[in-house]
């Protein structure tokens, strides 16, 4: 590792105490093609897992530090590097606090951050600040507050981070933003899209087995439920909107010539939760006096600047097929999809009256990406997503150049969670977005997302 | 016709003045089962006039009157009745308030109104006032007041009124509908619905042919365009909100047990109608220049009573299939369904995180209405739902009872109209719907649709 020349010039070694230097490294430095990156992964469970494998897959990737503070997910680390017959990098996770070791390392490029909501925008935050290449899971943000910390690290220490949100990349999702481009829909008028999942089996579990088991959370549970399900408890918000709006807001270019203006927010009462304690755990179980204050079903329809209606749905305690709800109308026709049906009217194209199921066009418009990834992406989790959001951040992170989806993104996405939160506890008052760009939304052009390359 | 007792026993014979005189008629007269319903028909437009013909398949009608300002309608409505071989009756129609002159007949003890939207509310008031049983096409009212009209006529005259909604009679909303009341879904948390439908064939013709000709409306079109399509140049509303909301509104007992609180609205740019302009009668057409208020989008979001929300859509403005975008989620399952597409989920009955077609759920919860009448549906419009909203009606009338949608729901669903057109010009600021019962919700019995008789 000694060889290698740091790409990114100017990080300089900071302490635990991560002083508000600013790096302004922002496009200053690339890496030579022959290069990889140096990646640490802080946060290790199920979903840092994940992409920790499917790094291990490139050859672009050197895996230089890890950090979890549960050991026994670092012990599954070491067994997936002994198969791979790769060395075990350094080991972080002593204390809550000790991820700010792997950030001094001089030998990491960048990070992925894949732990609790809750530490998102922190970590997010010290990693910009010690000048590596952020790579953020999502949501990014819990509060307006972290949103702009976002925003503000990365431009005071000009470190870009990039939400990894990977259904950005579904096949479907990168053809229907592929015919947006082109115009195959006319001008935008509307969008739908939303999380609709049923995680019951996922928010409780019995504290040995991740998901399908037992009705306990928090400090009785294990994975997600862990810290997932607290959330559920005490807010009654959108907790998770970015699957379902990151697709949507890159289609019609928010930050980026457009922006949200607002959302009213509206909840249907608490009932799926209790329900599923009650079936799983009995009547008499220590949960079930709980009260949940997230409602079943949220909703949120949001205004553009650009006079678009966006309605962003979350729907996660509740039996139903897992759905993102897609569509898109436009001036000449409409799309729906999701992953049980895909259908399109396109005046003038289709039988009139008609839907036409999608496949045809979902060919027609195939992404460059998914045409020359296609085979790769194979086996990499989620129908193949999970390998382009990270050859997208490992890419933009090699060139350091500003990633698809940036930290104005990152806080405009996510803040529909405090917003919707605002607006359901007034009754529905309409709740303005912040311009995370301050104004510069109307120059910033669009992120060129019809490439084959990343 | 002198042969025949009066039924509404206390219907005063009322000059035009229509004096503020209460009828109290309420449930205090019944028709005898051999005697006639005898209607009168205020406006024969397409709509009157499909009511009238379903009438004359009927042997329990007597067609004792009509009123069109057309002439070319009368003449249409001749032409059926000597099809039918039934005797013309009286006609009126010399000016815009002739038809008072109709309500004042005593040989008329119903009337069913079929004629631009802004009459529909003075009209069904005069006619409640005049002491006939009062059917009114969808939309009920344009604004609160009217709203309010419709409620404290019916309060003050106790004479019936009934919104003559016929999609709340489709067989798979009355299959649903008996699934909501045996619970299949347990308790219902959120609903989806609206007005889908590409009406800009409607909106404009050439003033001859009433659909898909020409770029004209107002005084240069005929049918609909002549009146309806002035409302999308001066109001951003959803000016049509019944045929979505009826339905669901019965599924949790609006104004039953159960009310409408409070909504937001938001709507997308006006697009639809000026491209379609364009497009119809070129660059230079005479209407090319107009600005179209309404929103080619309209969204609003439904607060209940008993914690549920519904969000309404009303999208027809631009290229798409019909669909009124049906959607039930209850705590133990969910069904979609459209002209197109229906597919549900139960919880243990459906095959995990797979939808099911319904259709072996429409057969097993089939209405007592549909498998009793379905034969006679055929034929009667829109597929069926025609004969049961004017069986429903006349039954109703016959019997001189409540009918299934009366002017509370008539007042409660069309205030989505100035409710959605407040909000959306108040930046999404959510709008409190009246009570129009008067606190009565939370005592009134939900209406017993489940019968086999109407």
């Amino acid at each position: 590792m000694t060889s290698r020349r740091k790409f990114v010039k100017n990080t300089a070694v900071v302490g635990a105490s991560l002083p508000l230097i600013p790096h302004l490294s922002y496009g200053k430095a690339n890496k030579a093609p022959d290069q990889k990156l140096r990646l640490g992964f802080i946060g290790v469970g199920l979903r840092g897992t994940n992409h920790l494998k499917n790094a291990l897959k490139r050859d672009d990737i050197v895996i230089a530090a890890i950090c979890d503070i549960d050991d026994r997910r670092i012990k599954i680390v070491n067994d997936h590097m002994k198969e791979a017959n790769v060395k075990m990098p350094k080991v972080f996770g002593s204390n809550d606090h000790d991820y700010r070791n792997l950030l001094e390392l001089e030998e990491v490029d960048a990070v992925i951050i894949s732990t609790p909501w809750l530490w998102h925008t922190k970590m997010a935050v010290d990693a910009m600040k010690a000048g590596k290449y952020t790579g953020l899971e999502v949501s990014a943000a819990n509060t307006l507050e972290e949103c702009w910390d976002l925003v503000n690290t990365y431009e005071g220490t000009g470190t870009h981070m990039m939400i990894l949100e990977n259904v950005n990349y579904r096949r479907d999702v990168l053809a229907v933003l592929n015919m947006v481009k082109q115009n195959v829909f006319g001008e935008v008028l509307h969008m739908r899209c939303g999380y609709q999942h049923d995680l019951r089996h996922v928010k409780f579990n019995d504290g040995k087995t991740a998901y399908g088991k037992g009705a306990e959370f928090g400090e009785k549970g294990i994975s997600e439920s862990a810290w997932r399900t607290q959330h559920s408890l005490l807010r009654n918000a959108d907790v998770y909107p970015t699957h379902g709006l990151g697709p949507v807001a890159t289609m019609v270019d928010i930050n980026r010539g457009n922006r949200f203006l607002s959302l009213t927010s509206h909840a249907t009462k608490a009932r799926g939760l209790n329900k599923y304690i009650v079936e799983t755990g009995g009547a008499d179980h220590h949960n079930a006096q709980l009260r949940w204050k997230q409602g079943d079903i949220i909703t949120s329809t949001i205004d553009t600047a650009n006079g678009e209606t966006i309605i962003v749905t979350h729907n996660v305690n509740n039996p139903r097929p897992y759905s993102l709800g897609f569509n898109v109308q436009g001036v000449q026709g409409i799309a729906e999809f999701d992953k049980h049906t895909q259908r399109i009217y396109i005046e003038g194209q289709s039988e009139e009256h008609q839907w036409e199921d999608m496949n045809s066009w979902l060919e027609k418009y195939d992404h460059p990406l998914w045409q020359k990834f296609g085979p790769d992406a194979n086996d990499t989790g989620h129908g193949g997503i999970d390998f382009f959001v990270l050859h997208a951040f490992v890419e933009s992170a090699k060139a350091n150049v500003a990633p698809p989806m940036d930290a104005y993104d990152a806080a405009a996405w996510s803040a529909v969670t405090p917003l919707s939160e605002a607006s359901i506890d007034n009754n529905g008052a309409p709740q303005d977005f912040p311009d995370f760009t301050r104004g510069r939304w109307i120059k910033r052009a669009p992120y060129a997302w019809m490439k084959d390359t990343y």
